[in-house]
């Protein structure tokens, strides 16, 4: 073990889109934890699109990360050193230790991995936050009914692809958007969505039409923009829509103006949103069920790995321009 | 009785802003009811902002009017002919019979007022569709619990007023926003809501954050527009919207163009479109309830009322500019 905490910084805050230039590799000191504390060699990093909003300026649901300080984010890792009875080195933890190789954190704010049947970094994705969010969006917000049909937006993501497969396995009819043929293709043939469209497609209009000529009774909406604009319009009377994530706007200068929010009140709408974190009685529960269904191979899930810490950045800007196929991760080790 | 019956047909549909010219008067035949129909002759027209929506072409979550045929419109009126055993000559009814001196329809699309304790039109107004809508908004789509505070816009109006005057009935602290200082002070000082802005005011904003310090945990919104954008930035974390009405689009060339959505995801808000024609098993406790308040004069109302079916058009195109005060009625005799 060196002494060497390799750290990426918020270096200045993007106005629109956000780029490598906004961050910084410096090298810190190893952090050195204190009584109730455990230290952590962070194996694993997530990559969400959640981040882009904690580089702005100004409250958010949670607050900015400062100039100058390690960019947040969950990670799995391993116990070094632990100053609580509960950990131990050698224990695999999931935390929200950020952008470095090392970190601190008080036991409850560290969850340790327990009788593990999948790969370490599927519980940043598939079985993680990004899973559970699908699962608590899907059962709880939306409360999907078997024959309903359900459309989910950025479906080959690591939200998506699990929201369409969890609502397939409960008899809905799913359809997927995408973007690009691979990615619709593989939603279509591996994850066995009933279609996926593409929304770069020229003929999305005339697309969603034919694919969905009864409309959408449950949207799943994790892009948001004009695309969502596009969407209400193919809503069913009473629909409901789960507003998971509105990546669309993420590094526009200004946000989308919504054009049809009078199909809410037209086709009386229910529209939700909502942050995972804000159900954490339904986590375990969401979880045991999603690594029952991954490990059954019920669930697929894809990864795009970026390798070191130093290629975080660039990783992080190519899933917010949509390059990364399924859950983008880095790997630190 | 003479044979002549008054209408008002839709003469050109208009593109932006509605005008008298939009409207003709006609002299149609006088209606003959066949078996299970009634005659009735109106006696009050009841004008609302839904039925700009009627005006254009393409379906709503109604069908349009048709260019040439009589304007939709609720009618309290009196039997003159009954061809079914319900209905007796000289019976008070309130039906869909449009604007028009006469009307038919089949008995089951008439409601009598029996046992009446208030006038006649108060069954188009406070105790009618807008009352209605008022009470199932804040009892059934918002829930709104004691301490609780409730924003309504359009508070003087026929909707708006009742939502305030229940919600403070229900321990709510009440905030109301209006066009004017008129209608901002008998919101305050007659129906006694905790304040109530004037939408028109330059310092609106600041009025906003002084007077909901917390924010709101219920918004009723009958306006839609511009305005409901600030709205949505005076929420509260989890409040509720129900969307009622968007009039401040009703007479433009394109709907405004929606910039605070983040805001639903964000304060993690639910936002639910709704029309009262959909609850048709609350109506009558709702109406009940709303007799009783009334009648106890815990629940008051204005009326601004047109004299003659022939000013109908002008009234209603008052009405959508603000003109009115309360509850806008045409009385036809």
């Amino acid at each position: 073990m060196s002494d060497r905490n390799e750290q990426i910084i918020l270096a200045t805050r993007p106005h629109g889109r956000v780029a490598t230039s906004h961050f910084r590799l410096v090298e810190g000191q190893l952090p050195q934890p204190r009584e109730g504390q455990v230290l952590v060699r962070n194996l694993w990093l997530s990559l969400d699109p959640y981040m882009r909003w904690r580089m702005n300026e100004g409250h958010n649901y949670a607050e900015p990360v400062e100039l100058g300080a390690v960019m947040v984010g969950a990670t799995v890792g391993e116990v070094v050193t632990s100053h609580h009875p509960a950990f131990h080195p050698g224990d695999h933890v999931i935390g929200n230790l950020g952008w470095q190789s090392y970190g601190v954190a008080a036991a409850a704010e560290l969850r340790k991995i327990e009788h593990r049947v999948l790969p370490l970094q599927a519980y940043l994705g598939v079985v993680g936050m990004p899973g559970i969010t699908a699962w608590i969006g899907l059962m709880d917000i939306l409360a999907a009914r078997a024959g309903e049909t359900l459309l989910v937006t950025a479906a080959a993501g690591a939200v998506g692809s699990v929201v369409g497969q969890l609502a397939k396995l409960n008899g809905c009819r799913v359809v997927g958007v995408a973007g690009g043929s691979t990615k619709c293709l593989y939603v279509e043939n591996e994850l066995q969505f009933d279609a996926c469209l593409d929304y770069r497609s020229a003929r999305l209009e005339d697309e969603l039409a034919d694919t969905l000529p009864d409309g959408i009774d449950c949207l799943f909406e994790n892009v948001g923009g004009p695309l969502f604009d596009q969407m209400l319009h193919c809503m069913r009377d009473f629909g409901r829509v789960a507003l998971c994530g509105m990546v669309a706007d993420a590094d526009a200068q200004a946000p989308h103006a919504l054009r049809n929010l009078r199909a809410v009140l037209v086709k009386r709408l229910h529209l939700k949103g909502f942050i995972v974190t804000d159900h954490p009685q339904r986590w375990r529960v969401a979880q045991n069920e999603l690594v029952k269904l991954v490990a059954e191979g019920r669930i697929k899930y894809r990864e795009t790995v970026a390798h070191g810490l130093a290629e975080a950045p660039a990783a992080f800007v190519g899933m917010l321009a949509g390059q990364n196929f399924g859950k983008q991760l880095v790997k630190l080790c």
